[in-house]
């Protein structure tokens, strides 16, 4: 893992949340993304080396809004980013790590992206990231 | 806020998240320490210019042994390392946030920290952190 990549924040109301972490991180955000497949919208700010990303359904159906009727508003997802995503993901597999998808699927941010399933993870979502060249 | 600093994370059983997280990110921890005042016990481990700190409760009564009472083990806290810790609690006590604690306390890792309330934060327990120079 070279670095945490991004946390990922789930919330219920985009314009509130940009409002707070603009004033928490005292910067503005630099950039918003939709990305449909998962039926999430997406705004990012950079905080030294990792990046923020907040997380609002699009759908009722949308995992996040799955998430925020189960556990309410807050931290969602650790991103780790790899260098090679099909090598490590065969190295978490290795190590006992539930996958929570087989293949990487594209992520928001120009990413290849894996989850490992929270059971398997000390109850942390964990996407290990890596950036499409 | 200068980087995020670390990620707490609660876990129930510390060997047992220690060989977890060695494996997840390939390193050793580089540091363990108890806080007694707050009764964790607390290891770490380095990824990037972030550390994830693994708390573990050493008293029933202890807000981690709590906290995983109600939400089960995982991603607890994030903490943003700031230069001047006065001043920040001044600047987000002025923007509306929360603080649990008017004066800065004595953390792991050689810290002065402050914690704003999650109720205040979008449901995320936010600290700030400060070297003690």
């Amino acid at each position: 893992m070279q670095k945490v990549e991004h946390i990922g924040i789930a919330v219920k109301n985009m314009p509130k949340a940009v409002a707070l972490y603009t004033k928490l991180l005292g910067v503005d955000p630099y950039k918003t993304e939709t990305v449909e497949s998962e039926q999430v919208k997406t705004v990012f700010f950079q905080v030294g080396e990792t990046k923020i990303e907040l997380l609002e359904a699009t759908h009722p159906d949308s995992v996040i809004a799955k998430y925020i009727e189960k556990k309410g508003e807050g931290m969602h997802h650790i991103a780790y980013e790899v260098t090679d995503i099909q090598a490590e993901m065969e190295r978490m597999k290795g190590e006992g790590f539930v996958l929570l998808n087989e293949q990487p699927k594209r992520g928001a941010d120009n990413k290849l992206v894996c989850f490992l399933h929270p059971k398997s993870a000390g109850g942390v979502l964990i996407e290990l990231c890596q950036e499409i060249r």
